[in-house]
């Protein structure tokens, strides 16, 4: 019955249908469709549900269903197992897919060499595009799809590239060195795969050949998981500058509340700092209440402005659009922008505060104490990123709690000691 | 000199060329390189480059390098000038071309329709397969690149695709009747670009046939472009977020003052919202100032809090990991997750204020103000992005000043009320 209820399902689909299936069930699911489960469903499976899945399943059935898959997709599903599952279910492999597995798991997480597949076909320049057809009829181990042929010398290093509908509209005698093109851009095995999402999205690739440090081809990467790349790394930052990094909503209510925690713990630190910045002042707030009333709103637009430089900076730095060319520009620009904002927002708040506790000075304090602040928000805003940048530390991890630190500090202490030397 | 200069240049490098010229210089150097100039590098162009570039060259220049590109680039190009550039530049180009683009230009932005290319290779079912790689090798119009071909009736209603390699494999007398595969997943042409992007990651495809409501085929969307759309839906989600929508880092001072303003000024509305339950207190506040120092910390706490939530609630919103299947289960977890970080924090900030102020009522106070104000984080941070979606509005850009506005009023309305209650 299951057997025939899933036989025409596209493997994500079975995935889903695994995946709203209880815990204890799944694994049983498994089983039961034997050779007719597709191996493929098991990298589409979200990340808290795989694991489950490949740990209850038998080491035997998970390597039959590792030689089932591309080896990219091999290399994901081990490399999240613990190191032990690893090894019990690489043992249960043939000697080969043993080993090139072993090799690309070596590679750096996160790097080209995780997300290639070493399943590809390469050719030698003097081969005759007959030839080359001909191999590709007969050879058993080709790749599920592929979009070019590699041109390679004896040693494997790399000449050059024959897409496929090149060689398609090309007659059989014809030399596959007169139809190889040279001028390919190939990814180092070691780089980050953000940078070979760069890569895709600058030069348009639909796939990409990666070599080692010999300039020997190693694998190949495919544009169908480069979007998956640029998903990934996009969540990635999106959950940082939100203070959730790493979070996933499969998560369960303990690791969340640890996680979160201590993004919290850092805010609270500088909510402290902040207070000690407004005790200072607490003379001054007890001869006029009305301070306390709207020093919030200070330091609460300086914290919207901040956020907004920043966010606009942390994105282009990521997208490589914010740079050595143009960063004097965009700061000028940024000051510039808080300065006007900062301006604009003084006469409304001035207006209001004079209008509301019917004092044209506290108008006048808010209102500098505006500009200053907005003003401090927008350097705040860009110059910590490209401080973080300079420094090798990830922008969109930290810039957040720095730049309120400074808006909230700068905000409270602008208004409270404005307050204090003209008010009171 | 520019022609030897930049002959070699990949297009994406030649448009970094362009850009790091005075605006003034672009339209000249592009004259001077006449037809050496790569038209493929007019797409890689930033946004503000790009549209000062077309404007400045004269339309019969544009219409020839419209020619020499993919439709989709072409579309790219075209799509963001004014109705009157576009028309003077598309009375320049021949009248099938012409027809082509006006039509690609009426589906709606960022739909399938805009980033499909309608170049693409389309067979009979009952052509043999030696026939169609012949068609292949003397045909004038073929695209620059392609992966599979598609097997359309004579109405032009798309049956299958074959992909390059199936075709390559496969001996000239087969029919392609008999190597195509009808299992595909055509994209109606008015999906948004973001249910392309969805459909290419959920079912990891390189290409894929676009039809229109008669099913008839239209087009195809490669995965090179895809990657691009994927980039971009993720920035626009990141600038929302961060209060940004829509800009970019080539805008002037004052598109990027007006575009910030609307958001400052919705928060200052929330500001002083937060700012009038604390006017509600001045007698309270005026009777212990400490309740000034430690005020800003509870509503910067629910804000943060809030915040954390509600970028795992947007983000798996938008990657659909969020939805009717698991909403309660996340509405709970994030209840449980705010109840218990609630607790850690009000104890800490607790001893913090009778450490600091040395009243046990006080921390008392701020304890349980804290509880309340992460429990109500937790519930506006994954409550409003599921209510926003729910009345298809976008989570991503209005989730922020609500979420914060709760987190204020909450946050600050318990803790001066408990003080006025319990403290004075
Ligand atoms: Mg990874
Ligand atoms: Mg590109
Ligand atoms: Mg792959
Ligand atoms: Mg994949
Ligand atoms: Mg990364
Ligand atoms: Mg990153
Ligand atoms: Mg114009
Ligand atoms: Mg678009
Ligand atoms: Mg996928
Ligand atoms: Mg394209
Ligand atoms: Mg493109
Ligand atoms: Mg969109
Ligand atoms: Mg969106």
């Amino acid at each position: 019955r299951a057997r025939a209820l899933t036989l025409d399902l596209h493997e994500a689909d079975l995935a889903d249908l695994i995946q709203v299936l209880r815990p204890e069930e799944r694994a049983g699911l498994i089983a039961t469709l034997g050779e007719d489960f597709k191996a493929a469903a098991l990298p589409e499976l979200d990340e808290a549900v795989r694991d489950q899945v490949l740990e209850d399943m038998p080491p035997e059935q998970v390597a039959e269903a590792l030689q089932q898959l591309d080896s990219d997709e091999a290399v994901y599903l081990l490399e999240d197992l613990d190191k032990e599952d690893q090894t019990d279910i690489l043992a249960k492999l043939p000697y080969f897919e043993r080993i090139a597995l072993q090799r690309s798991l070596e590679y750096p997480e996160d790097s080209a060499g995780r997300i290639m597949q070493t399943d590809l076909i390469a050719v030698p320049p003097f081969w005759s595009v007959g030839q080359t057809i001909d191999y590709m009829r007969v050879a058993q181990d080709l790749p599920d799809r592929f979009y070019e042929i590699f041109v390679v010398d004896p040693a494997y290093h790399l000449i050059g590239s024959v897409a496929l509908n090149r060689l398609l509209r090309s007659r059989r005698p014809t030399t596959i060195e007169s139809i190889t093109r040279e001028d390919i851009r190939p990814i180092p095995v070691d780089s980050d795969q953000e940078e070979v999402a760069r890569q895709f999205e600058r030069y348009n690739l639909t796939s990409a050949p990666v070599v080692d440090q010999d300039k020997r081809l190693v694998g190949v990467i495919t544009a169908d998981d480069v979007v998956e790349v640029v998903q990934e790394e996009a969540s990635e930052d999106i959950l940082r500058m939100g203070g959730v990094a790493g979070e996933s909503v499969s998560d369960t209510v303990w690791e969340t509340t640890r996680l979160r925690f201590t993004w919290l713990a850092a805010n609270l630190v500088t909510a402290i700092l902040a207070s000690y910045v407004i005790s200072l002042f607490e003379a001054t707030i007890e001869q006029m209440v009305a301070l306390a009333v709207l020093m919030p709103i200070v330091a609460s637009m300086g914290g919207n402005a901040g956020t907004q430089t920043m966010t606009v900076a942390v994105r282009a730095l990521a997208t490589q659009d914010l740079g050595p060319v143009n960063a004097v520009r965009i700061i000028m620009r940024e000051s510039a922008v808080g300065l006007l904002n900062g301006i604009l927002f003084a006469l409304i708040m001035a207006a209001i505060a004079y209008f509301w506790f019917g004092s044209d000075t506290l108008g006048l304090v808010i209102g500098v104490a505006m500009v200053v602040n907005l003003f401090a928000a927008a350097l705040a805003g860009i110059l910590i990123p490209l401080g973080l940048e300079e420094l090798d530390l990830d922008p969109a991890i930290a810039s957040g709690v720095f730049v309120t630190t400074v808006t909230d500090v700068v905000g409270f202490f602008a208004f409270l000691g404005l307050a204090a030397l003209w008010l009171v």
